[in-house]
């Protein structure tokens, strides 16, 4: 089973998507045939790298709220970030672009190291109060997963995966991929959004079970909720 | 949109889900899109053609339960029928086998009155008594419909038909049906039995957004289930 997950790094429910999806993942039998591969979606691929608002205005100036609802808007995101376990530090937050910090992860996913690499900017972006598109700040990320530090100075440098970076982008569009995180499954099915646990888990299992039955064909009714007459009789209707 | 049906002329439930059906169809509004292909088969390939005992001792027989057990459990299925308007008459119905009767309607169906005797020989079975293995019985159900009535002796006379009856069953094997009604939808949906006409209704619903839309990829989730960003920012969450 592979599961493609389209999300931006400056994304808060894409971090919160991710740790629901891993919560559902240690409940889902199958968890070691699941492949999870990242993919690369810029909310706002026209951010600057530095700004001197900080996000509660940001987002103020964007939803045209005042910055005390702005910051209420923000406490309920903080919120259910805490319930899986993240601790949001948006007083220390840098927005910034993140097109650099995609390129690091797809020159990560070459060596191996995609999902280390992923987890380590979200933290170091929604935790640490980092600026994840400073190139210095990214090479050490980089090298605290494993990457080698001047190659990574190096590739951040050039132009290198930028043209991956913008053809996953390019593929999230044609998949009509309209906001992240979007959890595309075998290439066939679709998650869209921060999804609760159970939700995850039931669908995991419904695809399972969907994608090894012998049947091609899709079962989109509950198991037993059609009554139905078969060789041996048909079906004792309850009252 | 073409919605293949698997059913027997003697399954109560196969009428009573067809009658569903009909009801969630006056409620689709692409109900002109829909084509829909009666398909052969038999619950029982090797039931006599005639009986001594009636359909309360069978069903007491088969389930080894009391006569009059057998009886409260047809009464059951005839109030589901009574409520889409057929009214079963279990007391005057005369078990027997179907298969000249799906001959028939193959045969029927190359004259494009495949939905007519479908119907016309259920409502025999069920409502009036008819011994639907009779060719009789048989060229006079398919003269009411329109059929050519030495043109359908002769071909119950022959064994035509045979063969697309038994493939026609194949087919349900190898889709994995293994009791009717059994509903296949554009070769890629199932829904196994006589649901409610708001589970037909919602299903039709589901799978002609699916196949309208834009992406190639199906959603498992309800719309707006999930909280995600886009290029206009996040989802303010609820609290």
């Amino acid at each position: 089973m592979k599961i493609e997950i389209w999300s931006d790094f400056a994304c808060p429910f894409c971090y919160i998507g991710k740790r629901r999806l891993e919560i559902a993942l240690n409940n889902f039998p199958h968890k070691d045939n699941v492949k999870i591969i990242y993919k690369s979606f810029e909310l706002d691929p026209n951010t600057s790298l530095s700004t001197d608002k900080n996000i509660h205005e940001i987002i103020a100036g964007k939803y045209g709220m005042s910055v005390e609802e702005a910051q209420q808007a923000n406490q309920n995101i903080i919120d259910q970030a805490k319930e899986v376990g993240l601790n949001y530090d948006f007083e220390n937050l840098k927005p910034t672009n993140t097109f650099s910090a995609h390129r690091l992860a797809k020159f990560a996913e070459t060596k191996g190291l995609l999902a280390e690499m992923t987890e380590r900017l979200l933290q170091a972006y929604f935790i640490e109060g980092k600026i994840i598109s400073d190139h210095d700040t990214l090479a050490e990320l980089a090298s605290e997963v494993g990457l080698d530090k001047e190659e990574v100075v190096d590739v951040l440098g050039s132009n290198q995966y930028s043209e991956i970076v913008r053809g996953e982008e390019r593929e999230a569009s044609s998949l009509g991929v309209q906001g992240v995180p979007f959890f595309v499954i075998n290439r066939k099915y679709a998650v869209s959004g921060a999804q609760h646990p159970k939700v995850f888990l039931d669908t995991l299992n419904k695809i399972w079970e969907e994608e090894n039955k012998k049947s091609p064909l899709q079962t989109l009714t509950p198991d037993n909720s059609g009554t139905t007459c078969s060789t041996d009789g048909c079906e004792i209707p309850r009252k």
